[in-house]
């Protein structure tokens, strides 16, 4: 149907779900893509050592091989999918892959958070480009929206929901009241969280993904290590309960924003109001809300891992390879790391937030005088007071009081806690959690007026 | 910073709202597109009869001109923004302007919706491109996500809240409680609506953005006059709220659905569950869900209509047209309905849904067993009955009853009604509203397990 009927060869370098997922849309499903954008894409070589996998899905058998060098020196091979994950061993098939002048094809978060920018500028040197949608969100495009629909938008914020794992532990500590324990050894029972989980619940796939977003979404180079990390393995049932109570959601969050000349960025629990569109993000979905000055707020959904949905975001990159358009982004756009300054990040205490605080004290009187005036002493000013009825008390001479701060900086509540700490009133370490308001608007700005 | 420095001349004709906040974008804000993709967009000609509102936004003077002819002859003109409006003297200017070698960007949903077809083919003839994300969801860059992000997917169904008016007019109500005519007015007051907001609340306007978007999401030539059409000026306060107390929520959405070998195109106010994502988009903002067979279901979020957030996506393809990116896509996609066959648009008797009807009967025996047995004959399958106390019930000698059904043919249902209303016992015309479940997602299809 279509005037050009471009051809592309590719080799695909890891055969896991996501890599088997791939290899099914290329050849299973060939015909959709064909009738869609007349581009074929043209699988050469399925690279693993293993090719159990590949033999299930029942991918033809002649292109396995464990052969890379093979599928690098095939001149009808432009494209190499790099499915292998890891740091050090994608790194080198990355590499080895654009000087041997081939375009990548990613999925790999991890690599490019710590070594992106580097590989972005070795493409260059050899005139080929690396495609990454997939490496966030899955098959949500989000990297299209930062670097091509949202193009004229100064980016004031931006707050993912980036991990499928952690979200589905949430929602389900919310809606089925249970601990973090019991959910997180049903999820692993049921397949949606890893035997060893730590990269998820501790917050460092997020922070990995909100590198690179975040990277794309100010024209900044964003550097990984300074990017505060907090998991969602210490939370407690009862403060996610206290939370709702109080109209909030929580939520682990990849949190990018501009404060002055500062970028702030984290990866937190976070309890957010029950009217955002992301306290509405359940289960194993993922939705990254942005603030343009432009567009205001706009928000993508979609399943953020899993074969299919990723494997999706694999082959729009290919395509998109194939008809020449990401290499000519890619060449073009002045977002990307190798070619921007280097973020201010701002350290943490610097951040200004609102806070949920929850701490055991003695049930007598003068205590919340004795904390207020620490909170005042740091310039503190809360919001709200409560001492809820908590079965959890462990005691009648003790007493859970809930606090909730307007915007302070993280630096004075951290300090007023450790503070509070000491007081001999206060029984046990305070939980804080902070909160996430709506991102103000800016599109009614100067020279506009609403419709 | 980047290594192409792309220069592109823009005539910007028609400077309302949307124009005048394009101008503004492509001038004040000229540093904010320039960090970023480092391509320079010279505005050369505001065309417009009247330049009150340029003025207004203090917009350069030298630029203001009423001549359209000597913007197109221009060699350094490479892009024509057309934000005229309404299908007469917009088509002629989108000609002239392709049959003049210049790319067109163009808000203009009933334009395309209308004629889109016959423009492409004109705009191939010339060798250049239109560019419409504008047109559908405003600041949404959903036309980016279906012919880009999700080009391996077969899509199956698409729904969308493509209306703001509308869907503030039905959050009000939902959660005011009042009924349409006292929102409508105050949505006219605040100027969230049109004086005349016939071609809001009609769904006409909803039904444009739905020729263009089925068209690409199914890569079918969709007829505009084939796509079923019912507003919300028709709905009543009390079905929004015994909806409400089934766990539904209203809305105006844009359906179009796989059925078949056909596609099922419609427009209508439907009750959608509560837990459905697009439950929760309220007030002026509008969202688009997609299924596709690989992504399973994503959602596309943000304002729909607006100066601003329209004007960041007619600048997005300004920016994508003068970096050789939507011409090379516009050349290559076989989705354009130009290059297509024609959609099978099942007509709305077979349609396959669920519904809740609401009936005003004679509170006496027998009259269920009677309305029992039409719906029986007409192989309808009741999922639930209920007669719920409801104080606009006239008399006391009379009852509401709300039904809702299993899945059925539309025109079961419409005959059943008619029927039902013959009965002596049913006194008014009965209420029917469509009930929209969850698609299925196909994601874990042959082949694919879930990770």
């Amino acid at each position: 149907m279509s005037e050009t009927n471009t051809k592309c060869g590719v080799a695909l370098v890891g055969c896991g779900v996501v890599g088997g997922a791939t290899a099914t849309l290329l050849t299973r499903d060939s015909e959709i893509l064909r009738g869609r954008c007349g581009t074929r894409i043209d699988l050469r070589y399925i690279v693993d050592l293993d090719h159990t996998h590949a033999r299930e899905l029942g991918l033809d058998e002649s292109l396995l091989t464990a052969d890379l060098t093979a599928a690098l020196d095939d001149p009808d091979v432009q494209v190499v999918i790099e499915l292998v994950g890891g740091i050090t061993t994608a790194r080198e098939i990355t590499e080895q892959a654009l000087r041997a002048g081939k375009h990548v094809v990613t999925a790999n978060k991890a690599l490019l958070a710590h070594a992106g920018p580097e590989l972005y500028a070795v493409a260059r040197e050899n005139g080929v480009s690396i495609a990454f949608e997939a490496s966030c969100a899955g098959g949500i495009p989000i990297i299209r929206a930062l670097t091509d629909g949202l193009i004229v938008n100064r980016i004031d914020a931006l707050y993912g929901i980036v991990n499928g794992t952690c979200n589905f532990i949430l929602s389900a500590m919310v809606q089925e009241g249970k601990g973090y324990d019991r959910v997180l050894a049903q999820a692993q029972a049921d397949g949606l969280a890893e035997a060893d989980p730590t990269l998820d619940v501790s917050g460092e796939d997020s922070a990995h993904k909100l590198t690179i977003l975040a990277g794309l979404a100010f024209g900044q180079n964003v550097d990984f290590d300074a990017v505060s990390i907090e998991g969602i393995d210490k939370l407690q049932l009862m403060d996610i309960q206290q939370g709702k109570a109080l109209g909030y959601v929580i939520k682990l969050l990849a949190i990018a924003q501009r404060q002055g000349d500062g970028l702030c960025l984290r990866v937190r629990p976070v309890f957010i109001d029950i009217e955002h569109p992301l306290a509405w993000v359940s289960g194993p979905f993922n939705a990254v809300s942005v603030y343009g000055h432009a567009t205001g707020h706009t928000m993508y959904y979609g399943r953020g891992a899993g074969g299919m949905p990723t494997a999706s975001a694999v082959v729009a990159d290919v395509v998109s390879v194939a008809q020449g358009l990401w290499p000519k982004l890619f060449a073009q756009l002045a977002l990307w790391p190798d070619r921007c300054e280097s973020a201010n990040q701002l350290p943490i205490e610097e951040v200004r937030s609102r806070y949920y605080i929850r701490m055991l004290v003695e049930d007598r009187p003068g205590v919340f005088a004795q904390i207020g005036r620490v909170f005042a002493e740091e310039e503190i000013s809360i919001a709200s007071l409560l001492q809820p009825e908590v079965e959890e008390t462990p005691s009648d001479d003790l007493a859970t009081i809930v606090i909730t701060t307007h915007v302070s900086r993280e630096g004075a509540v951290r300090s007023a806690l450790a503070r509070c700490g000491e007081l001999p009133t206060v029984r046990a370490r305070p939980v804080c959690i902070g909160i996430v308001d709506e991102h103000p608007e800016q599109l009614w700005a100067e020279g506009e007026q609403q419709e």
